[in-house]
């Protein structure tokens, strides 16, 4: 992981589809922790924050994932090399609005990143494709426990970890899941499912998370509830109920437009791809949606010679700031445009399974 | 022209994509006649109508465009082989609305078209592809005299024919062009056009005349003046000043769009391209913005493998009636539809030049 070659290629992590990819892309569980003897990020002077880095730097370094993990000094990162930053997941538009010190530590394949001095002064995540968040938490608890051993968290007999935000006290944990959802949107039944969800005490937001929207059929679906129980319950609750539950809806969904809608489902499957094949100026929501319903093609098995990684590469290499990044230098809205579909147009004609 | 076997092809002097058919798509000259000692149609009872028919039927098919004529009686006629005849342009929805004894005589080849009992007894209309006014009027100039040996039409020394609508009287003629101005509309030019257009006594209509939207960048120019001027004046005017400068407008207007906007232009032809031969439902207006600017591409040396035939004839055949004629029984909506789509997948990928 050089920060020069990031957005060059897709993330290793995401290279695999994973488990269940015909409904769920990715699993992700962070973890908000603070060292005990400073103040919370917001009211620290640059002066602390360094000092705050200068701890979990070093600690996160000599744990596990240490050896192959990179420090990325976000402070004095160029605004390219942030964007492709958030456009991968790794880091957050709040730890970019920041001001001050500030930085993330991100693994050779992408899939832990720890963010220093974003709104705690510590927010690990691991990502990866798939339902897979036994393994996620098997990771992020061992690297939490590596440095723990040589940082002290703030932490409280009754309450547990404190953070900056009250919504994170306890655990710190937010688990989340990244959704393909489009038989449930076709067929309308996403309302009642988001109802649902929040019924479930779930929450339900687009593809980049708290306050963007649901693009493309893309919901990431995440625990509200930090406090009072612990970390393996709400994961199993996740894996074992809610999860499969949703999968199992979306599923019966997609059925049911086979079954009686099909010259609708094939027409949109087609008539993306038919798109994706030949314009020559596509925008990134068209692209995002486009894209999806030709995911949808792959998983119903109505298109046999793309697969899902295909699809992975280009929903990541087609953002803004990697075209930019590919192109080499900065590009107008219109001229993102044509290198989007210049993109899209030779990945689809030339590497074909 | 046998009437069952109406829309099952595409009309003969369509096939031929004539001069200029870079913008002019047909040309077609039209003339009102009505016989002098009858009431005009409106004031006519159906024994009166009956006696009209016979004596324009007899005569029409004693001349020389009769014994590849053939009459068709539109009272008696399905309510489906009278909207193929519309969407051939072949006979008005005004014929097809009126009440009692009325009728139409086509030649084989479509290109001849005389309606009985129309808004005039008499309507007759040549069409040929490309700019060919000289031709259409040579035609029906030639059959309108023939008919004149045997019957008497109304005409009065000083006004010329008369004719139920006053905006007809004179020489009764309507010279129209249909012309695919798909550059203008997409500069933005065409409300000029339309403007100096009516300065110059044009008037501008649809695809299906009076009271029709332009739709997927088609526009019919006709004479509006019909009184004081000679038709050979009226044509000459037509071919040699007014349509060759709007023809130079839109290859501009084209050459213009090369140049400076090369990427809008292959977007909107080879997305319309991947569309039309991968979409598996669409409505008839998409089906003509699709052709339309799949024409403009053919037209401008960007599509090679497809010919301006192939096109004519989706243009013909994917409309409503002709889709329910060529699947032997009445669709739904939603099933014709799918059979455009159908067609034209078919057509596109297996009929390439």
């Amino acid at each position: 992981m050089n920060i020069d070659n990031i957005g060059t290629k897709v993330s290793k992590w995401f290279q695999d589809s994973g488990e269940s990819p015909q409904v769920i892309i990715s699993s992700r569980i962070r973890l908000a922790r603070n060292i005990s003897n400073h103040r919370f990020t917001a009211h620290c002077d640059h002066q602390e924050k360094n000092a705050i880095i200068s701890e979990l730097k070093m600690a996160i370094l000599q744990t596990s994932i240490g050896p192959l993990a990179q420090y990325i000094d976000i402070a004095t990162a160029s605004q390219l090399q942030k964007e492709l930053l958030i456009e991968r997941h790794l880091i957050s538009k709040h730890l970019c609005r920041n001001r001050g010190p500030r930085g993330a530590i991100i693994s050779e394949d992408e899939a832990f990143t720890a963010m220093l001095n974003e709104e705690d002064h510590l927010r690990m995540q691991v990502i990866l494709p798939g339902l897979r968040l036994d393994q996620c938490w098997d990771v992020v608890n061992r690297i939490d426990t590596e440095i723990e051993n040589q940082v002290r968290f703030a932490f409280d007999q009754r309450l547990g970890y404190l953070t900056a935000c009250p919504t994170n006290v306890g655990t710190g944990i937010r688990v989340s899941l990244m959704l393909h959802l489009p038989a449930l949107k076709m067929t309308k039944q996403i309302e009642k499912l988001l109802n649902a969800t929040k019924e479930m005490k779930l929450a339900v937001r687009g593809l980049f998370g708290e306050g963007t929207d649901a693009l493309g059929d893309f919901f990431q679906i995440s625990n509200q509830i930090t406090l009072g129980i612990k970390e393996e319950d709400i994961i199993a609750k996740l894996t074992q109920k809610l999860i499969p539950k949703i999968v199992e809806y979306e599923l019966v969904a997609r059925e049911h437009l086979l079954r009686h809608e099909n010259s609708l489902l094939e027409d949109k499957i087609y008539r993306a791809r038919g798109i994706l094949e030949n314009a020559y100026l596509i925008n990134s929501k068209e692209a995002l949606f486009l894209l999806s319903n030709l995911r949808l093609g792959i998983n119903l098995g109505k298109i046999k010679d793309i697969d899902i990684a295909t699809i992975n590469e280009l929903f990541m290499l087609t953002q803004p700031a990697h075209l930019q990044k590919n192109a080499g230098g900065s590009l107008t809205p219109n001229e993102r445009d044509e290198l989007r579909a210049k993109i899209i147009r030779n990945k689809l004609s030339t590497h074909k399974i």
